[in-house]
């Protein structure tokens, strides 16, 4: 089933119009003005591949095209929006390539028994409003009328009024929930964001589960003493203990925790932060994930243990604040087959691996059988102008899902 | 020989008035109108006690009783003027403590071989013109023409116009350069702003050197990746490789080096810094103090080869730059054992330590025989609006001053 490149490329370059920096990088907000363009493209492509277009009070975007029986249909998709100064592939790709498959599928008169519908999930990317997929949160039911009022950007502008502004009649929320059985099941392909399948020289990832953050805040209290004036043995340094923080993080999620489990500290920031005063307090950021609910739970513990051993053995106090502890999201164990299945006999090579980072599918997963096809990113680099992926990979993942998808389609 | 604490207490209360801050701690910049009402007050004391009062062209106020014979003089006293949100004690202890040395050689009739001299340095304290001890600089020729022109304050005033402005004939500063033999010791008395007498509960400390500073500031640059996506031994974090030199800094100066050493980073700067992105870039000040400049130089050493050892093993960058690096300045031998034997002979029980801070008594090294005594900071406070010493304390340092002084006072 021949995939055309060039329809993709034509897509991918002039949907990069949309919101393009003059650095070569893109900022595209959900619900912006860039964005909306790119909506509009999304749709007159959608109508001209022959897809039955609507359009929900969340404003995701969801182009049908038709099965022979009246059966639920099977999802593929993603979004366009970005993150401020961010690449031309994050989500993009995604739904690109979905398209695309609706026209391979037209081309080799492929008709399936269940529909097949082509998404844009509106505002996965948390940077305009702080919460990330809100529009597939909107579809399980997870986005309530509050949060619509409630949800802010910097400007001060509501979930509720951007969703207005742009046409969207988000009074009507509640209607477009999804129930189990609605849809029959979902697949996103999406690049991987991270070095894994680069590193290994393999096309296409699929993706065994979603991490989920558990994000500590911690501050650290020492006392501030002068530099030159206080012996070592009598000081109480709040960044000499927050470094030990820092490497036993490291050492617990590298060493002592399970395969997938990753720790970071991103931000550290200490006061009063000049030379000569040993500092007095450090504020962290701690970010742990794993797709092993398990082994994150011991980490986190494994973790805020060492900081008491730290707190009682230099003297400081380490107040600790949990701001997220979400739980890791399993792929569908039919759909991990399925996709394995599939690569093997269209002999496209592939690894299976977690998804670190967060992902519309992890909102589609409480509903249906739902699993991710991933890409390399070169460099593993994302949420960069520097952010991109090989044409020819996105061809074999782009192929990887239209087999997928077709055999998915045909089931009873 | 009978100190009169109520005299002492009277001046330093009249002295917290001038720019006195309503959190009742002091800000009392160089040259500020604060500075020279604090100076009027010095001045006007000093006249009062039968000083003959000498303003010279660095603005120093030196006010002196006479000897009996024609003799270089000894001085004695310190500095007026404050860091910004200061405490009360720091500099101004010393000039007062001074100033009652010479009202009670008046009332006990001590008439001494040599003349005895109060002294005022200028701009001891760095935070308006960046360059600490200004004045006994000037007073060595170790302050050109050329600094009073480029030295600013924050507001673009130079030093030059600061001076001009209170009234300073700077034009002469190379006047005012005192040789070798020009005066025939100098005490310098201070609070600690260290920790160490106040817990070893001894009223007075022996200054055995000044300890002096080697920065170096660092940045050391790893990779910026996803928190989510990039697998632990595929990171080169640069907060981690960070975190391992301030441990290493720290084992370094508190258990592999003198037992002077103290080694500090006061602060430490990640960028990008947020939650979910792996630290690419940290910017750190090392402070690294010795009063023995070869344990410095191996401490510097060392800490130089960890750096080397860390950018190795983790795959970063480490650039350094050597902003300063003085060499620490003994106290003169014949000055300690002086103090020592004067101690003993008073019953006053005495510690002998190193300064960890800088001094003006580090410039009068370089001419005579200097020495300094320290008494206990409360909390080894300092430099904030909490810095306080016990008038007791202050009494006993007194006593030791004024018998130290009288002695070398009559020395031929």
């Amino acid at each position: 089933m021949k995939i055309r490149m060039d329809r993709i490329e034509r897509d991918f370059f002039n949907m990069t119009e949309f919101g393009r920096l003059d650095n070569g990088g893109v900022t595209r907000l959900a619900f912006s003005e860039a964005d909306l363009r790119a909506r509009g493209y999304l749709r007159h492509s959608m109508e001209a591949a022959g897809l039955e277009v609507m359009v929900d009070a969340a404003g995701n975007i969801r182009g049908r095209r038709a099965g022979r029986e009246s059966l639920s249909a099977v999802l593929m998709g993603s979004h366009l929006d970005t993150v401020p100064n961010g690449g031309h592939y994050d989500g993009v790709i995604g739904v690109l390539a979905a398209l695309e498959v609706t026209r391979v599928m037209d081309e080799q008169r492929i008709r399936t028994r269940r529909p097949v519908e082509v998404v844009n999930f509106s505002a996965e990317e948390s940077s305009r409003f702080g919460v990330a997929t809100l529009g597939s949160k909107a579809l399980i039911g997870d986005l309530k009328k509050d949060d619509i009022d409630r949800l802010m950007d910097e400007e001060g502008i509501s979930l509720g009024s951007a969703l207005s502004k742009a046409g969207f009649s988000f009074e009507d929320l509640a209607s477009i929930r999804l129930q189990k059985g609605d849809i029959h099941a979902y697949l996103e392909l999406h690049i991987e964001q991270g070095p894994v399948l680069e590193n290994a020289g393999i096309p296409v990832g699929i993706v065994t589960a979603i991490a989920a953050p558990t994000r500590i805040k911690v501050i650290v209290r020492g006392r501030a003493d002068h530099s030159g004036t206080t012996p070592m043995n009598m000081r109480r340094d709040a960044l000499a203990a927050a470094s030990e923080i820092v490497l036993g993080l490291e050492r617990i999620a590298g060493r002592e925790s399970g395969e997938h489990t990753v720790g970071t500290i991103g931000y550290l920031r200490v006061a009063p932060g000049v030379m000569n005063v040993v500092p007095e307090l450090v504020e962290l950021g701690i970010d742990l994930r794993d797709i092993d609910g398990g082994e994150k739970r011991r980490a986190t513990a494994r973790v805020l243990d060492l900081m008491n051993e730290i707190a009682d053995r230099r003297n400081v106090e380490i107040d600790r604040e949990i701001l997220t502890d979400d739980e890791p999201v399993p792929m569908s164990g039919k759909i991990i087959d399925h996709l394995k299945k599939t690569a093997k006999d269209a002999d496209i090579p592939y690894l299976t691996l977690p998804s670190g980072a967060g992902h519309d599918v992890m909102n589609l997963a409480r509903i249906t059988d739902a699993g991710m096809i991933f890409i390399p990113s070169i460099h593993g680099i994302s949420h960069n102008i520097a952010e991109k992926s090989r044409m020819e990979d996105i061809r074999q993942g782009t192929e990887l899902l239209l087999r997928a998808i077709v055999a998915l389609a045909d089931e009873r």
